[in-house]
């Protein structure tokens, strides 16, 4: 294992219990391309997303530490689960700042609620840790809130546009928008695997309903507040799993829509 | 931590790494109630599913060595990936005797399928270790495998009679019956959430097809092989999750039939 080649940009560390935090990988390298990256996928403990929060807490404090050791100056928590239940004590355990997705999804939400509502979608965890409604309270926003547990699977299984998909899409989105939707006029995309199912979701949402998306507002964030200065720098990208490196491939070359080369298998302790 | 209580009764240690055991568990209780039970999920770690050989070995070999250390005179590993994948490490690191739930399942649907042809369902990684397979053409038989990963999800979200889950359940038993099904005459669910959807499943198979079932297949090869000699005893459950209790509890209702009590929460070190 080592670390990346010694250039003047600056390393971020990128972490995720899986692939999906992939999607803010990808935006990051196109808003962000000044900077070299590490990405750590714990795709032998994911998901995490149906896991207590004491448990999500261990294996992402550990990952977080992985990350700092090889050389990251910066730490993305990819993770809605991971920066929703495991945030401040994540933060506590290592010396380099940190950036969830809760913070800037809400945040980006927020600016473009009209109505002061929003509905959010994530994962189980995530949903009943109300991170999401948390974070928009704070800005004065009502959230409606829904979790979507077959969202991941589907994606996983391929099927981003599908019948089958589609009706599930259809059921969740009713559910959350029945009694007419609590005036909500943002759906905020609490999960960084749902951005695959931006294009369906965006079909079958009621009008007047705006897409706010975590993965992009956390790259967006992550742009503004520790932009690299070089800008002609290509980005070295590096990734570990904690599974199988060529089912990471498999799967997480469509989350990025390009080759994953550097992908390294790692075994941590918790 | 405490074993249960002292009574002449045989104690069975049954392992899976969630909740799905359960279905196997269910059927040992009615098929043999002469003997005490520990059962064990590894919530924290679910699901072995789409994990590695390697990583579902570590896994399952430190639940299998837990439930030794409690008491247990006989391991059931009702954990299809588990057997599939680590069986013999399992066998090696203990020192009570092990059943797993692929030769069972394998055994009974080979001495049902009259064209020596059986059709399994099962995870990702149950059907690439080519397990079932294995062991039905030790005994003859062709097998035509299909990985069905949405079905574990479905039947976590409570949709056992759902029209989506009918819906993915053709597509699947479509893709797996394609050019005239290979000619089997049986379909053997190879995963231990499956049997919920048995009602679902038997309503669109084609004609002529029977389902065997591993989790009550397994139940009978421990009665017939270990049966307990008391037959008026009244089995005394424990069970230990590595996650959360509650969620155990509450999901794990579905798969018994019946409330959970003894449910103790256990963190183990790989």
């Amino acid at each position: 294992m080592t670390a990346p080649e010694k250039t003047s940009a600056p390393v971020i560390g990128v972490f995720d219990s899986g692939v999906g935090g992939l999607t803010v990988l990808k935006e990051l390298v196109r808003l962000n391309p000044g900077a070299d990256y590490l990405y750590f996928g714990d795709t032998a403990r994911l998901p995490y997303g149906s896991k207590s929060a004491a448990t999500v807490a261990k294996y992402a404090l550990s990952a977080a530490k992985f990350l700092e050791a090889q050389g990251a100056r910066m730490l993305v928590i990819a993770c809605n689960t991971a920066t929703a239940l495991a945030f401040e004590e994540i933060k506590k355990g290592i010396g380099i700042p940190a950036i969830g997705v809760v913070e800037p999804g809400a945040q980006r939400a927020a600016s473009a609620s009209k109505a002061k509502a929003v509905a959010v979608i994530a994962t189980e965890a995530t949903i009943a840790s109300h991170a999401y409604q948390r974070a928009l309270k704070e800005r004065g926003i009502r959230a409606i809130e829904k979790a979507c547990p077959l969202f991941v699977p589907l994606v996983e299984e391929g099927w981003i546009d599908h019948e089958v998909t589609r009706r599930v899409a259809q059921i969740y989105l009713e559910e959350l928008f029945a009694n007419g939707r609590g005036g909500a006029d943002v759906l905020l995309l609490g999960c960084t695997h749902y951005p695959l199912l931006r294009p369906l979701l965006g079909e079958l949402l009621p009008k007047g309903i705006a897409i706010v998306d975590s993965a992009e507002s956390t790259a967006q964030a992550v742009a503004k507040n520790f932009a690299a200065k070089e800008r002609k720098h290509s980005p070295t990208l590096k990734f570990f799993a904690t599974d199988s490196v060529e089912k990471f491939r498999r799967l997480g070359e469509r989350f990025m829509g390009r080759k994953l080369e550097a992908v390294e298998h790692v075994d941590i302790e918790v």
